[in-house]
């Protein structure tokens, strides 16, 4: 197995379901997986934020990756979080992907302990690079400030790519910061970076974005990836606006809980929109308002 | 085994040592522990912030335990760390800390998502105690919202306590807010609180306080644990205000170097001021301004 290309595209978030005892509902969940990519996604970022990969024990992330493979989702289109407080854990979960053939890992920064310097964070990704050792890492960034208290700042990333140019590839950047996202682009030509939201990706990809990866691709992957696929088209203002519009309406809702609902209701199973604590579910009331005004801008769409 | 009495007293916040390659240095850390229980503290809150404890992997923290019950340290003085943010995680720590005969455990909340309900807490919590499901678990609650933003409102104890009256027995606060200290002690007593700092040890017994959880008392046991024995004593004010001197040094500093660099000086082990990233030692011009503030306020405490 050779190194893989790095990822561009939409990626989605794929959120994780459960059964009422908690456990992971792997037949939901593979079938959730292939959709994602029938509909035209590139690839999924699975175990991450949304997929409530925190709230999943250190066995369980490596079985659900054993899983999805299993099932065939190509392993070259996953690109699993592998982050974990401890770099003795963040090595295995990372190992584990790489040695799947994934198509890389999104690392969040060690999310305990608050205000660590730069020269910490670079010590830590340091430690993972080296003590993982293989050829095959290819390793995205995964900002989260709003999370992980703790953001990648542009110096360390130079400091990164200046140390490790072959491993680190680019970055997921979910604080929605735009002039954040704007100075990676343009200081590290080549860097692949995936704003969190596809209301940003156009803007983005004029800058040089690689693509996005978002929570809300679970429930609007078709058109997001179109967006991608055409964005240098003359008619994709109108995409792009029916897009944002729905990622609007899921934005005012907790972002993981919100999408289970959602697809509670599209696949007519209940149980997703089961959460893991601490996570709880939307109320019934703010389900039936996040499908009210979902139905609302999908209408406006089609007219 | 049968279940054991409340703890009480002191119990530092035990480091945890390394060694250059980042490996746990036990012969050091079980000699630390010893001394600790030497000088009079009534136990150790093992593998908790101050250890590192979130820097280590799923598998050291288990082995860590077994190795200073081993070496002959007695489990019912160990109150260790079993706090994450997956169920399943916390559940397998805290039944192996049990199952080793541990006083109890001490509980962080799931600490990667923010903001989170207490409703979505306390279904955390109850997962934890029912997935352990032995009668021996005695739960002591951590509440540390500068590390883990997340805190234990009064609230949610109350609800806790009411549902789980023999499991939940204390909390250990390092918020270092006495208002919410005072609360806890007015609204439930007989809840065995614990502030983190022996600064406020004194006022908090006065009030029903068990005694402390400190990070200093690594530095400071002999002393720290004599003020707790003699409490009520006529003359307590000036070791009051000696122990008071030495935490407000430690206090400027790092709690984790600042208490590596005081060990290195006092074992004459320059390896004990390895730190694991993402923490960084103190540089050695804070290492030297830390002891020698610490060697004035112990020449004032023996004028």
């Amino acid at each position: 197995m050779t190194k893989h290309a790095p990822a561009r595209g939409v990626w989605p978030a794929a959120s994780t379901p459960f059964r009422p005892d908690l456990s992971i509902d792997f037949e939901l969940y593979i079938a959730h997986c292939r959709k994602l990519l029938e509909e035209g996604a590139h690839g999924l970022a699975a175990l991450g934020t949304t997929s409530e990969a925190n709230s999943l024990d250190f066995d369980e992330r490596r079985n659900a990756l054993e899983k999805l493979v299993a099932a065939g989702i190509p392993a070259d289109k996953l690109l699993p979080g592998t982050g974990a407080p401890a770099i003795g854990d963040a090595v295995k979960l990372t190992k584990h992907a790489v040695e799947l053939g994934c198509r890389g890992v999104l690392l969040l920064p060690p999310y305990y302990y608050k205000g660590v310097s730069d020269d910490g964070l670079f010590a830590f990704v340091t430690q993972v690079i080296k003590r993982v050792n293989d050829p095959r890492l290819s390793l995205y960034l995964y900002n989260f400030p709003q999370m992980s208290a703790i953001a990648w700042s542009p110096d360390l990333i130079g400091r990164l790519l200046k140390e490790f140019p072959e491993v680190i590839v680019g970055l997921k950047d979910s604080s929605g910061d735009v002039a954040y996202q704007n100075t990676l682009l343009e200081r590290f030509p080549g860097f692949a970076v995936f704003p969190a939201s596809e209301a940003l990706l156009l803007a983005a990809l004029k800058k040089g974005a690689a693509g996005c990866v978002s929570a809300s691709a679970n429930v609007n992957a078709g058109p997001i990836s179109k967006l991608y696929n055409t964005w240098q088209s003359a008619d994709v203002k109108g995409l792009n606006e029916s897009v944002t519009a729905v990622r609007l309406v899921m934005q005012k809702f907790n972002a993981v809980a919100g999408v289970k609902a959602v697809l509670a209701d599209r696949y007519k199973a209940p149980n997703w929109s089961i959460t893991r604590p601490p996570l709880v579910p939307l109320t019934d009331a703010q389900a039936k308002e996040l499908l009210g005004e979902l139905k609302k801008v999908e209408a406006g769409a089609l007219v």
